[in-house]
């Protein structure tokens, strides 16, 4: 599937390109900047580009992780210009530095693994580029049409055209291309099975705000924006079918990480009845990791809580509690969408029969 | 109780004065621009105190109380001003702007009533200031005198030196002084039964980080900020006991309007076992709503989630959902602290014997 033909209608799942591998380097769409401004990044080295994804001017474990894959390339490319002979054993600190970028997206090491098994497999003083350049094109590739796919199941699990809730942004922007939750939700919609997608803004970086409202808005389909606080009355008043999101690391019983306020919402769907779909590629699902307590959360600076737009408003003395993921468990699931399929009521057993497949 | 007497240690409850008579004339803290600046609005008028409260210079359902309060002796200045026999008729439309300034607290209207008796009972041609001024003070007198009695009664729900869980502000600035849930976390804290403060940012207005902080930082409260989708993780951890908050509106049976997320973050707290505490003075509870599906809630404007600080946000086609209060039903509800005592799991006929004791 080749995903950056033109489309004929601006659709944002056609026409967002953020992560471009384009003149013999990486250009990443600065998401930091959106919707005001389209930016770009041009990074020719994987130091800056650990820095672009440690900064979150891209986010999104699908998209952390098509990003590691090109920056590993660019750090190939970096050390064989040195050291013909010696390109592999010299790229190590930075894909070190790569790696460290942020702990909690698993699609970052899993991309990283596969970079290194590539570049383990290239003869001896033959230049790395080229092949590396195809294996991470390929990951970008797959990873779009695993959204598709998973857009189709999931959409297949929605009916009735009811409204249904996203959290954070899980569309285009934070994945190769479509989106995993967004990706069902823009299925179902052109299927006719929903009506009008509910977005929380996301705090404290307000992805929902500024990046679910924006993508849904280019697609045509109707967007309402509400603070995290607001959603379990949103889901009392009967309004919302299904919660959908996406899913930073998925461990092996089913366990889910994802942006701060999924547990939340998964609680309130609990209890007002409302079902609760995670939306993920199988290169987000961590086997290695036994359950959720397993899942190293991301802590991420109180000044993102304590300031605003680069202004303090908090008084100054106040602290702040930022974890950037909090785990849903397997118990308040009712569906893992992968593009493997579809587990229901995830379990242990269910997760390694799905991985198997 | 003299509450403006100067303390000796800068304790917020002590010394924030956000709403004062002076000079003939109602200055009120405008609580916009805290906590960065410290400015007061000088109202002359009952029309110019209702745009105060309906653009949320003054918020908190009993500050809005002991403001109505004095706007009433405002409006009744003016219309004693130019008609001296009738002038209590010719006010009459400054006192629906008034009670058009915002729907959901109890407290305005409540506060409208008791001065409406008083203006009644003035003997004609009598110039009404001094009377309605004595009275709207006692008002003022009486919300502080119930804030410090509900500290107490708690206080003494508490034990154990654990933390808790607030959300908006319910302090010195919501109030007529010292605060409702923030007077409980007082006299808590001071009584050695909690060690760190957690505040919801709380979104859109973000009256938790702007008000609640500063209240607590000067206070010398240990106080840590979070965003209210983190608050169900930090419940899974077990780190709170209690989350305790205000009330804009009790209905007869014990259901509570609030400022939007408290029903979310109730029902986080019965997903985890925290205890939920409502605290609110008497005038709070509205005997003529039945239920909570009797409370009017306020929707705001759009624009306070589509914008920040003026500026827009979210992509121009977004729609928002903007509640400014939701319901907690009874059931959800541990306590209910009022000055005239405590209602554990309230019901329509424990309410019935509180309002008649």
């Amino acid at each position: 599937m080749d995903a950056y033909n033109a489309p004929m209608k601006n659709h944002a799942h056609d026409s967002i390109r953020a992560i471009i591998w384009q003149d013999h380097h990486l250009r990443l769409l600065d998401q930091r900047w959106l919707p005001q401004e389209t930016r770009y990044l041009d990074l020719h080295t994987a130091k800056d580009t650990a820095a672009a994804i440690r900064d979150m001017a891209v986010r999104g474990a699908p998209a952390i992780g098509v990003t590691a894959a090109y920056a590993v390339v660019l750090a190939a490319r970096q050390a064989y210009a040195r050291y013909r002979e010696n390109w592999l054993a010299h790229m190590q600190e930075d894909v070190e530095t790569l790696a460290q970028a942020r702990p909690t997206a698993v699609n970052l090491f899993w991309a990283i693994d596969v970079m290194r098994e590539h570049c383990a497999a290239i003869p001896k003083g033959q230049d790395p580029e080229a092949l590396l350049l195809e294996a991470a094109t390929r990951i970008h590739e797959e990873d779009i049409a695993a959204n598709r796919r998973m857009g189709e199941l999931g959409a297949a699990l929605i009916q009735g055209g009811r409204d249904v809730l996203t959290h954070c942004n899980t569309g285009s922007l934070a994945t190769g291309g479509y989106g995993t939750a967004l990706g069902v939700i823009r299925s179902a919609y052109a299927a006719g099975h929903i009506q009008t997608v509910f977005a929380d803004e996301t705090r404290p970086w307000l992805q929902g705000a500024r990046l679910t409202a924006w993508e849904l808005v280019q697609d045509e389909i109707p967007v309402c924006l509400l603070c995290e606080g607001a959603a379990a009355s949103l889901m009392r008043e009967g309004r919302v079918s299904w919660a959908i999101v996406g899913a930073d690391r998925i461990a092996a019983n089913g366990d889910a990480a994802n942006k701060i306020g999924t547990y939340s919402l998964a609680v309130a769907a609990r209890h007002h009845g409302v079902k609760f779909m995670v939306v993920a590629p199988t290169t987000t699902i961590d086997m290695q990791a036994a359950d959720g307590d397993a899942i190293p959360i991301e802590q991420r600076s109180a000044d993102e809580v304590l300031e605003l737009g680069g202004q303090r408003v908090a008084a100054r003395g106040a602290q702040a509690w930022n974890p950037s993921f909090d785990v849903t468990p397997a118990s308040l699931i009712d569906a893992i969408v992968t593009e493997k399929g579809v587990v229901t009521e995830p379990t242990r057993e269910k997760m390694q029969n799905l991985m198997k497949s």
